[in-house]
């Protein structure tokens, strides 16, 4: 046993037994631990190693003393005890990542967290070397979250065989769906804990339908064994999140709809941190009902980056377009944005009250790309979503609520964040404008965004621009009263990709 | 009376007769005549023009000799007959527009109409200087439809007092409904015949919003009987398009829907050529029910372009989005397109199937903007739709369909028309493609069409991309079979706004 007499908050505690040598530790052995602290109970499953080595993780929440016990249904296992001093977390440690004001999230600590995602799927099958310069790239990029697999992907530009595989290969070149790799395991966690290291949230993607080893054909036992599985070995790392799949629709001829809420429910039953849940969908039409219980936040794939208004009133939960394209310039639809492209949906997403995910697929002579096994970034949009990023950690904390209530903030882009207001033109340029601006004087920075070349540049209020034209009703024989006006305008530059910031003057 | 013993056919023929002098001769005398071609009749009715002159304008349809009489409730009105010999069109003259082939446009002698309309409301009311500075924009530009108001307007740079008012004014300033003003319609005609000559339609708005004079709170028999005069004075002129009105739903409150239809049957009632007709909506959710009748084709006012494949299926007629916002610097959302998101939207609508309508709103010292009052063009859309026109009209006769049957088609726009292919990828920038190429080898010129710098570059096929992935489904224990695949891709640029053209080689 593992002698970790102190661990931080929402660190990882971890100790393990040796076990009998049974035909299958799989599945002949159960193996859990219950935590107390003070009156209060954990339970969490512990996971076969391989070697004989049977194993317990655990996320203490609270600072003081833990105390806890194994059960298993072989004796060596059971009824071991212990306990161990949980401390304050360090700067970096925030916890793990929640719901925040509905359609925001912060850390357990409070600290506000934006999601300022990228998706590479199979980063992590493609070896240590790429794995590594993936690593180097993401410490100077922006990203905060990654959209990654579990299981090997299967794809265009993705036909590589991963090093490691997750169960056990028979010599004929099959799975043992009974035995699990504790090899691949050991590896992928160990890239979730670098991530974690990073700051980054790790998104992970518990099934796929990009597959050519046979995963989406295990059987409903077989996925509920994989997941409480995963669950077991990866609950306790912070900074997870739970993607039940991509693209779950393409997967509705085996895995039905019922299959899909019931692996929720089992995650809701054995991760007892309760990370973050979501499931993302292929075809635009078949999101999956994001109102369902079980479901933290939307993770919804996307191009009209406009609707996250409607998806707001729908769902009623924090709304990520993990997906709305890719900038690239591969042969498919979803993987050829241009940079100015990509940039104006994060745009549009966020000052809408939403979040957007990134994602790169420039073609590349060996199929390094991005977007499915990481390597360096190529293209331009990320350094301008660092710029939006570092704009809106600098908002008052929370994020922003859209602008609503007239068409104009259906064509434009809106937020507010109490007094903070932050309004984005994309492919309009006017010369002026008033709308959507405080409707007191007072005073007011006003700054303006260029999106794409990145600059901030305070600039002066500007005398009103005209009001709109008003029409004598004849049905009430009165002037209708034009809407209030903001107390004052600015001049732009009618330029396109421009942005206002206003803010209270401090 | 005038003696016009030969007429072109589509042109208009014209006669007069002195009248009696009445209390009001606008609505005191009916004056008709009923025009006769071997055994088929048609009816027009004639109007006061003032100084006791009664006029009679029609427009023949076939060449060879018609008869016409004259009917009225006075005597010296009544019972006139004559003849006249329609002669076949002169080569520029190739007859009224109407539909062809569900979704387009042919001018009646059969000759493809692609309508590249432009917006200036109010140009007719602007004076002679800068009317005529207007039509010399016009004779420059691409534009062979032009969206006009009879009424003035009053609207935001547009609060100029009109040089000629419809209706008689008293001294008080209120209009006489009950008098007509033949000088206002006496120039409003010389610049439909104008526009005429130079072989663009005029789009004639009947009704609209922009209102201080009044013309809003006519009354249900004012509003027919203004409508009965103006079809008398203008269906006789070929390029005549009737737009009952522009954003008739801000004017709901006092002219109800039943009143629009009615209006509608007035003009089927009146007009013998059945001109095209249509109405504009302001609220994008309030478009009118276009698959009533008596509308010829959609005219529709919507910044989402993308749904023209939608309306097509929803209305089952030509879409013309004559709205889908302007090039310009205003500050409104629809007044501050870039030039290149103006390009855009021209694009998706034309290659998807439908139309698009231009305007320009850029600020001017003296309020002189395209839109509402002419002038000279100062953007850089309408070089570009110029470049598309000549595309189009390059094309095989009649229009594109929209390729669909895949949401590939959602995202990039499409088109088809036989073997003949533009597909149009916008944001998007793929360094090759072969989705939607012909699905047979053959011979083929395909040109690489640079939206923006208006450049067509041929180039060759190249070896196809790479296939869709394909997964394996447990159904049915079946490969699925990919879909089948262009015959060749072709490289590309990896920029955006480029499109592809794909003929059989002449």
């Amino acid at each position: 046993m593992n002698d970790q007499n102190t661990i931080e908050r929402w660190d990882t505690f971890e100790f393990s037994l040796e076990g009998p040598k049974t035909s299958n530790p799989f599945s002949d052995v159960n193996f859990s631990a219950e935590f107390t602290y003070q009156n209060r109970q954990l339970k969490t499953d512990g996971f076969y190693d391989g070697d004989r080595v049977y194993r317990i993780r655990f996320m203490p929440d609270m600072t003081g003393e833990w105390h806890y016990i194994t059960k298993s249904n072989v004796p060596e296992l059971d009824g071991q005890q212990g306990k161990f001093n949980c401390v304050p977390a360090s700067e970096r440690n925030h916890g793990p990542v929640r719901v925040k004001n509905t359609f925001h999230f912060a850390y357990a600590d409070g600290t506000s967290y934006f999601p300022f995602g990228t998706t590479c799927y199979a980063w992590a099958h493609q070896g240590d070397e790429l794995e590594e310069q993936t690593l180097e790239t993401l410490s100077k990029a922006p990203f905060n979250k990654i959209r990654m697999c579990v299981f090997p992907k299967d794809y265009i530009y993705n036909k590589n065989e991963p090093v490691y595989h997750p169960f056990e290969v028979h010599e004929n070149g099959h799975n043992n769906l009974e035995r699990f790799n504790p090899e691949f395991f050991q590896h992928f966690e160990k890239r979730v804990s670098q991530l974690r290291d990073m700051g980054i949230e790790a998104d992970i993607i518990l099934f796929h339908p990009y597959d050519r080893w046979g995963y989406c054909d295990m059987n409903a036992e077989e996925d509920y064994h994989y997941l409480r599985y995963i669950v077991a070995r990866l609950a306790a790392y912070r900074n997870i999140w739970w993607s039940m799949a991509n693209e779950y629709d393409f997967l509705l001829d085996v895995k039905p709809m019922t299959h899909w809420d019931r692996l929720f429910n089992i995650l809701e039953e054995k991760d007892p941190y309760h990370h973050m849940r979501s499931i993302h969908n292929g075809d635009s039409a078949k999101a999956y009902d994001h109102t369902k219980p079980w479901i933290t936040h939307v993770c919804i794939q996307h191009s009209d980056v406009a609707k996250v208004t409607e998806w707001r009133e729908t769902y009623r939960k924090p709304i990520v377009n993990d997906e709305c394209q890719y900038e690239g310039n591969i042969p498919r639809p979803w993987g050829n944005l241009s940079a100015r492209e990509m940039v104006h949906r994060f745009w549009v997403m966020v000052v809408k009250g939403g979040y957007a995910g990134h994602g790169e697929t420039y073609m590349h002579p060996d199929d390094i790309l991005w977007w499915s096994k990481g390597g360096v970034l190529h293209g331009e949009s990320w350094q301008r979503i660092a710029f939006l990023r570092e704009i809106i950690e600098d908002m008052p904390k929370d994020g922003l609520s859209p602008m609503v209530g007239s068409w104009i903030w259906d064509q434009l882009a809106g937020g507010i964040n109490g007094e903070y207001r932050l309004i984005y033109f994309g492919e309009h340029q006017p010369a002026e404008w008033a709308v959507g601006l405080p409707m007191e004087d007072g005073e007011y920075d006003i700054d303006l965004i260029d999106t794409w070349n990145m600059t901030i540049t305070p600039i002066d209020k500007a005398p009103l621009p005209v009001s709109p034209p008003v029409r004598k009703k004849k049905t009430d024989k009165q002037i209708v009263k034009p809407k209030p006006e903001a107390a004052f305008g600015v001049r732009l530059p009618g330029k396109p990709y421009m942005a206002l910031r206003i803010r209270p003057k401090k």
